[in-house]
Order: C-alpha cells, then sequence, then structure tokens
C-alpha cells in the first residue's frame, strides 16, 4: 500500500465515523498529500471505495505522477452528473449525500459554482478533517523534514559566512535564497492562511526586525516598503546589534522552519539576556515535548518564564503586536497543526513536526531568538534542526 | 487629493451605479491598493462617505502607512455592530444593505464568520467592480511596473552572461532571482487565482521546459519534482536547444513580465521558424494594439497566424494542455484584466497594461517564444519591456 493510500485510508475511516459520504479535495497542497500529484482539479474521495482525481491541468501530467484514477474534468457544469454516475450508492440516497471540502481555503466564488454542480448536497467543512490528518507525519514526511533541515543549515552557515557591517539586510537574504536554491529549495514556503505570505522566512538586523507586520509570527520586519512589508530591507548591518536570521525551506514539497541570532561584536546586556532567556524556555520546553503534553500547556508555560525574566511586554512581538503562541506544525505548509497556544488541549503526540520559537522584539534595537524544528516521538522528541545553537558572534569584519 | 483616494472614489462612483451600499475590502492586495498599507484586517469603504480600515495586525504600522481612519479590529464578532454604529444611515435602512466583497479569494469560511458578524445584509460578488478598476493603471502604477522592467533586463542580461552547458536550469534562474533580489524584487510574483503560484518564472532549458504543469501559461516546466512542479529543475543546459527565460519581479509591489528565448549554438530549423513566427504574430498584434480593439480579437487573429504557419497544436501549449490566451494584464498581481482570450470582448483603454506572450511548445524539444508588456496609451501603445529582442544566441560556451 502506498504513502497516498495510507493517508486516504485515515481520511475514508474518519468521514465514516462522522457520517461524511465523500471529500472533495480543491487545494494543491491537499491534492499532493493524497495523490502524489499536484496538479488542478478536484479530487473526490468516496468514504468507502476508490478515488477519482478529476484533473483540469495537466491531465497528461497527472497522469503519470497520480496513484489514483483520473479523469479529465471538462465542464466544471458536469461534475455532479459524473460525481453520480460513477457513485450511484452514495448519490443515490433518500437523504442527501454529505460531501466535505475545505472551507479554510475554496473561494466563495468556486464554492458557488460547486453548488450549483453538484445540487442536492449537504456540505460541511471539511478543513479540521485534513488538518489533523496531516498533523501527524509518516516516515517518508520525515525524510524531507531532514533534507530541509540540512539545507537550511548550510543556508545558515553561508549566512555566517557572509555577514559585514553594511551589507544590506536583503543581501545576506539573497546569499541564503541562493544557497538554498541550488540545493532545491523550491523558492518559498506555502503557508495555508489567507493573505499570509512567506518566501525564505524572516531576515533582518537591529530596529528593521522589530518593526511589526501583519504576519503571523512573532518577528516581521520592515521588508521593502509598504508593499512588502515583512522580511528583509534595505537596512545596512551594525555592529552589535541582533541579527535575526529566521529561515526555511522547501524541499520536495516539506518545508523546515529554525531561527539563529547572530552579531557582528557583542549584544547590549539587556538583549543577550534576552537570548539567554529565549533559550532557556526552548529548553523547559523541551523538558516537556513528550506525548500526552498538553500544546497550550506549553505556551502557558513560556509566557510565565518571560513574566518571571521581567520580559512579558516583548515576547513574541512587543505589546500589542504581540502574537499568542510558541510554536506550530509543519509540513508541506509552514502553518500547520498543532498550535501552542491557548485553546489548543490537544496532546502531543509521536509524529507532529513542531517548530518553537521563543523570541524576543525591542523596537528600535531588535529581535532576539531561537527557533528548533522538533519530531515528537514515542517517548520524547528528536530535534530536526543540526545548526550549532547559541548566539552566534561573528567578531570584527 | 491622493491616489488612494481617487481610486476609492472610482470603486464608490461605480457602486452608487450598481446600488452597492458597502464594500468590505479583505484581500491584501485589494487593500493596498485601496489604502496604501497591507496590513491585515477589513477595509469598509461605503458608497458614500470615509472609509474605515479594521485592522488585525499590525494595528501600528496601518496607522503610519494609510491614509485612511483605521481602528483596531478586535473581535470579529462585533464587526457588524461596529458598522452599524458608524454608518447608521447605510445600516438603519428599511431593507438590508448590500455589502460586496472579493468572492473570487475570500475563503468559505471567513465568509461564513463575516456573514455571522455582519447580519441583515445581502452580499454580492464584487470581484468584477475590483479588478476592472484595477485594470486601468494610474501614472504612479506604470512608474513601478517600469522599474520592475529594468530589474527584469538586468537580470536577463545576467542569465544570458551566465548561460552556459552542463549548468543546471535551476542554477540559471538563482542567477536571476539573486540579480533582482539585489535590485528589490520581493522575492515573488502575486497571482490571485486559487492553487496558483508564481515565485520568479518559468526558466528552463529543452525538453524540460516543454513538460505540462497546472500553471495557467503557455509554459510551465518541469519543475523540481511533482510537490514544485513548474519552472526551473535539475535539467542541465545542452547546446542547441532553447532556453526559455520567461521572467518577471516585482517592485514596490508591481509584477513585471516578458520572456526571451536563449540558445547557445543554434536553433533547428523547425523550432528557429517557430520563434519567427511568434516574433511575427507579436508585431502582428502590436498593429492593433490601440484603444478600442476587441481583446478577444487579438486572440483570434494569433490563432489564424499560428494556423497560417501550420503550428496550431504548437501554439500555448501542445494540444491537450494548450492554454486559450494571447496575453494578461498585470499590476499588483500577475494574473490581472484584461485577458486576450475568447469571450473577452472588452476593448483596449488606455492605462490598459498586458503582457503578450505567443509561445510554441515541442514536446521533448522545448519551448520558444517571446513576450514584452505594453502600456495601453491614447493613440497606440508604449513598450514596456526594455530587453533586447529576437532569439539570443549565445555562441559556444
Amino acid at each position: 500500500m502506498d504513502v497516498f493510500m495510507t493517508r486516504r485510508e485515515k481520511l475514508m475511516s474518519r468521514m465514516r465515523a462522522q457520517q461524511i459520504d465523500g471529500y472533495l479535495v480543491t487545494q494543491n497542497v491537499d491534492i499532493y498529500y493524497f495523490t502524489g500529484t499536484m496538479q488542478t482539479g478536484f479530487l473526490f474521495i468516496p468514504s468507502e471505495g476508490n478515488p477519482v482525481f478529476y484533473v483540469r491541468r495537466s491531465l497528461t501530467r497527472a497522469q503519470s505522477e497520480s496513484g489514483v484514477e483520473v479523469e479529465e474534468l471538462g465542464s466544471l457544469r458536469s461534475l455532479g452528473e459524473r460525481l453520480k454516475a460513477r457513485y450511484p450508492s452514495l448519490f443515490s440516497n433518500e437523504g442527501k449525500a454529505v460531501i466535505a471540502t475545505e472551507f479554510d481555503v475554496l473561494p466563495v466564488q468556486l464554492f458557488h459554482r460547486l453548488q450549483a454542480a453538484i445540487p442536492m448536497v449537504e456540505w460541511k467543512d471539511g478543513t479540521m478533517l485534513v488538518r489533523e490528518i496531516r498533523m501527524i507525519k509518516g516516515p517518508e514526511e520525515i525524510e524531507a523534514i531532514r533534507r530541509a533541515a540540512v539545507v537550511t543549515d548550510l543556508a545558515f552557515e553561508k549566512a555566517a559566512a557572509s555577514a559585514r557591517i553594511g551589507m544590506r539586510d536583503v543581501e545576506l537574504m539573497t546569499v541564503i535564497e541562493a544557497t538554498m536554491r541550488e540545493h532545491g529549495h523550491m523558492g518559498l514556503m506555502r503557508m495555508r492562511g489567507y493573505n499570509q505570505e512567506i518566501i525564505t522566512g524572516m531576515v533582518g538586523s537591529g530596529r528593521a526586525m522589530a518593526i511589526p507586520t501583519y504576519f503571523d509570527g512573532p518577528a516581521g520586519g520592515e521588508g521593502l516598503g509598504p508593499a512588502s512589508p515583512q522580511s528583509s530591507g534595505n537596512k545596512t548591518i551594525g555592529p552589535n546589534e541582533p541579527i535575526l536570521v529566521d529561515i526555511g525551506c522547501c524541499i520536495d514539497g516539506y518545508v523546515f522552519d529554525q531561527t539563529r541570532t547572530m552579531v557582528i561584536g557583542e549584544l547590549d546586556e539587556e538583549l543577550d539576556r534576552a537570548y539567554r532567556v529565549a533559550e532557556h524556555i526552548l529548553r523547559r520546553t523541551e523538558e516537556k515535548l513528550v506525548p500526552g503534553t498538553s500544546c497550550e500547556q506549553l505556551y502557558i508555560q513560556s509566557l510565565e518564564l518571560a513574566e518571571q525574566a521581567g520580559l512579558s511586554e516583548h515576547y513574541m512581538g512587543f505589546r500589542q503586536d504581540q502574537v499568542k503562541f510558541l510554536g506550530h506544525g509543519i509540513g508541506l505548509e509552514v502553518d500547520e497543526l498543532p498550535v501552542l497556544a491557548r485553546g489548543f488541549r490537544l496532546p502531543l503526540e509521536p509524529g507532529m513536526v513542531i517548530a518553537i520559537e521563543p523570541k524576543f522584539t525591542f523596537p528600535e534595537r531588535g529581535v532576539v531568538g531561537i527557533e528548533n524544528t522538533y519530531l515528537i516521538t514515542d517517548d520524547g522528541f528528536e530535534k530536526l534542526s543540526v545548526s550549532r545553537e547559541g548566539l552566534i558572534r561573528l567578531g570584527g569584519r
């Protein structure tokens, strides 16, 4: 049984438990997860029986890559009739068939077209169904994330070797991106959230990195301007200021995420101490990184540690621009489940891959922190990050 | 009057003509277009009166960048009450207020939350309202696109100087991306279509570029694998095969798009001729590039020219993988209006910026073609592309 079939079986078993008759998978990443191809179209997975991938484009490529049966989509309007013909027992019930799809990403306009094309159906939000299955990674997924960890480390070391006083933040980012691209990075990290975008991460020095932005992370940065309002911009690196290197790449579809803090010279006492508090929070989090620990508990513990250090208002962003989490799942997307945040009471489980990123923001001065990505194992964790830790002091340049 | 106000006035005038009482702008790019900031939240534009941007994050940054009044969003659930309090005449009508939003990009889940938060409202699809206004560019937008054209040319010339036999396609792409990044490219081109993504364009040699993919363009390419199924991959450049350099960048939010075909050595007769037919189609299209010409007509003419050349089945993709257009508007996104395609009967207008990209695909051999971006002027066009044209023969390397 191939991995894609295993994933579909998991989905089908949950669908049956929730009385869902079919799942219409519409998003490129979800389609890839369940079929092995990322061509566009609609993948129909019935609660029992075989799936069909109705392909918009490219049919020939989907045929060569997908393990499931593929058909040309043709007119969307006929999709309902074709589903009925292909799955007569499902769509000829007395009651309406219950069909789930990804309400979190599917645009309203396309949903309305699907509703018109497939009438006599009760639509359900299947977002959590898919996201919860994707939360637990299989060995082949963990291997891809490991490869991404190695490429991220290569790029990080290249950045550490290249950083110079007077260099623009975006030039440092260019070094990172070029290294990653040459080693298989697709050029961006996919992100599920509406209006969220990330390319290779957040890299910036001093005050530029402390400028808040819309991005759902503890460090956004000034960016290149209001139309590209995050990550690296044209600020030049100065001595004795933190250089945040929060980077990741996407190898064979899988994302990795890691942060290190560098400085040319020395940080002042307050920032140096804040960095050490971030490391302390990470170590204390690691102690509880075992199956069964509540995700929420890890976040609450980190809040307490930040408070004990007198750094609450700097933790995970400054004051009103703080984000309310300590970490997030990663995989095909950078914003996967679980989230280490209030309200996420689900326990850690083996197979989860989580980026944990305690950071402190000081307006006009910069952001310091550390982030590793971890695999939850049967009896604890494995650190997937392979980069050296600690504040990276680069010496005079 | 600042440009953002001018844009809002255009929208408000159209809203009044269509009996729409308010527009709730939700998408980052649209919010930027109407306010000058790309922070997240909900921008409410009434058909008469002043707008309010309810900001989710970052309020401080939105305050400093936006020309419109901003307020903290707080709980989404209270948005309806706050709109009612702020716009009493609008929401206290006998009938329901008619509110438009972007159904083409807004996810179903968020729409359902908005419906719950703002009850007693009739929701309308406002997609075309915004896309049609954005179709006509102002001078400040055209200037940004011009800057992007210059950066694209720099990167193209760097690629022409760097291409070597034995170089991997993705290495050539890395040269292009690094050049663009150093000159202000944000790292990707934004794209509006669901499941569509593009980073710096489509660069590839020979058969790799002729492999079809889901991307809504005439050339997709093999990419790095099934999870990154477009543009450059690990194929190495060989002699006498077409190297397609379909690239663009995003400068100050604005996208540019251009294609050139290079070869180390010489193309065979058939591909060389196909390239010349592509240039011929472009020249014949330019002859009709004046206000009043129907967008559809330009596409139909190009089909006729391809057919006369005996190249119909290679035109804009091979056989069933063909796309059905000759060009597309560009601006803040790479897939703007107008589209030069069947059914688009609207006439060209001054201020439109259109990428026109006749291409021919030969399976196992490659893709050849040319693409320029044009501004429609009062009496014709201005070519915004500044790169040299013609098949770029690189000589032995």
